[in-house]
């Protein structure tokens, strides 16, 4: 096998695949980008078991082959090399020489035989939407995952398509984000859950353009994202999701609207007073005009008066700040309405179509 | 005690006291600021027992007073507060109450009576040089210490003045980097060994305006740097250092004459084929109008040519590639004169009037 790049393009392809390299498995292949010029295109190829991408990178095929090279160091390698044209050339041996200018590198490779399959994806069934929408809809979903947890059901995000809408929801026991987009289409109703950490690594190669499209295909066991030069595969989270619409009140008792960023440096200044594993609430307690914020803890105390429009009851409740902090920072808008029920009920941040709600388990306070 | 402040203000001084907290003392006190406003100015002090800083703090004292408090936790809570004015008052409890347009945090302190006192430092012997050019010398030097070293010798740096020069000195057993500056000014010959950590620290709050001037003051067992609004004091390093200038060499059998930039891109690469403590050296084989550099490692190879001028024997030597680059990347020219005796001899790279000399001892190669 011989092959010509340019340094950007390889470099580029590099940082895709990448995405679907885990640096702890203990199968070697793994640890692999298979190049594949064995036809008309280079293509690289790698796979995690969960998380599979495959990129098409522009170059010249001067000889055709397949070789398979440990990621991080061929990454590293063309990293350090000059700006210019880079050669990739294989012996019989497996071995790799890469030559920019006057330096020669040498890396072993492995033939790629036993480098997994792509999944087989039926298309069937597909959804085209801006790849920076679905970016942002995983960001502002995402942390309220739990990646760690025993129920599998809670480190993926419901996927739903319905009533030509599509939903992106994420839980953890302790709170709710739900992000809702107007998808302008006629399209059957559909739903999966899709692990977590896929959508962390596709939301890292997505584009920042809103022109951009991503194309999503469904099938029964899998999902597959195509975009640009790239596709990547994953595996679905098998189960039934919760009931989110049950979970979800309307009838509240308090409503505030509140500056965002002020309500946000409020709750940083309280993060200094509780650390590691102290789980110390925030005291809101609401009145007209504004809310007394207060928390304490063995580090100090904290007192501080937050402007809000009040409407409704009056209402002494508490929550993890952080819960309140990670939703008020994805969200765009410069004032945020949240509604409460009682001070045992949760609170809400949404917008009045719900194209966003996040709901938060209050703790208790004396 | 009741205290105003800017932010900006208290924020510079924090910053400079905190270089003297240490994270992992035992003894409490030690982790507190303790901020004297007993007399007619305020000041910080801070001490880790090697290091021990105190800073004057511009403010208005509306009650003289003193207090300990911790600081990582008083350094965040100052930094997460408005620009604006800041108020500190203590109760009889020595509780700090800290208080910024409606934001009021309480934090406990400690009344300070135990907290240890400044040392004291005679001011016959003195130097006054700019803050810039030692904060140079010190990264230019400090590379090539062994913090962790059982010699305690090693973990600390030759400060020299000789001849109305000051010279720095570095060295860990694998190399020395020695840097010096003509004084323009008439002084007795003095030495002394200053501990690394205390240059490091240091380093980060001198200024980087050529113009600021800081004043050391040396004296038997104690070095005292004054500059702006601050004094830094530390215990020296005991014993009689090592006789540098037998160790260097003038006799050379081989010079290149190399382009920095590049020689370090090679080094940088080479880095790439070494990984968690394995020591393979690079090999330089010298020749006529280039060096061939090679590496070989389980990782893969790296072989390239560097252009250089060469005068003198031809010469196969080998070194740890990172105690090359860390030197060739303290020195500021474009180009670098590296002289050589022989493979098994060590190698020097300096500048004619030898302001600065690198000495790196060579590895065994085949």
């Amino acid at each position: 096998m011989k092959l010509i790049f340019s340094k950007s393009d390889l470099l580029k392809s590099i940082n895709i695949s990448l995405r679907a390299v885990s640096s702890k498995t203990t199968v070697p292949i793994l640890k692999n980008i298979l190049i594949d010029a064995s036809g008309q295109e280079i293509r690289f190829l790698t796979n995690d078991m969960e998380l599979a991408i495959e990129t098409t990178v522009p170059g010249s095929i001067i000889e055709r082959g397949k070789i398979a090279i440990e990621a991080r160091t061929f990454s590293e390698v063309i990293r350090k090399l000059p700006d210019g044209l880079i050669s990739i050339e294989t012996n019989e041996r497996m071995v790799a020489t890469i030559t920019c200018e006057k330096i020669i590198f040498t890396l072993p490779g492995l033939d790629g035989e036993d480098f997994p399959h792509m999944p087989e994806v039926d298309r069937d069934y597909s959804l085209g939407i801006s790849q920076f929408t679905l970016k942002e809809m995983i960001r502002q979903t995402i942390f309220s995952l739990n990646m760690n947890e025993n129920n599998k059901l809670m480190t993926g995000e419901l996927f739903e398509i319905k009533d030509n809408y599509l939903r992106l929801v994420a839980l953890d026991g302790h709170r709710i984000a739900i992000r809702r987009l107007a998808l302008g289409g006629n399209y059957e109703d559909r739903k999966c859950i899709i692990p977590g950490k896929t959508l962390n690594e596709i939301s890292r190669i997505l584009s920042d353009n809103i022109e951009d499209r991503v194309e999503i295909f469904l099938s029964a066991n899998h999902v597959m994202f195509c975009f640009d030069e790239t596709s990547v595969y994953t595996r679905l989270v098998d189960g039934e999701y919760f009931r989110i619409d049950n979970m979800i009140s309307r009838e509240y008792q308090t409503e505030v609207l509140a500056n965002r960023r002020e309500f946000i440096s409020c709750l940083d200044r309280s993060s200094l007073l509780i650390k590691e594993g102290d789980n110390r609430p925030i005291v809101l307690n609401i009145i007209d005009g504004f809310i007394e914020i207060n928390i304490q803890s063995s580090y100090g105390s904290l007192s501080e008066d937050l402007d809000v429009e009040k409407q409704g009851k009056d209402l002494r409740i508490g929550f993890n700040p952080r819960f309140l902090g990670d939703a008020l920072k994805v969200i765009d808008e410069d004032d945020v309405h949240i509604y409460f029920v009682n001070g045992k009920a949760p609170g809400y941040i949404k917008d009045e179509e719900e194209n966003y709600i996040y709901m938060i388990l209050p703790v208790n306070v004396l």
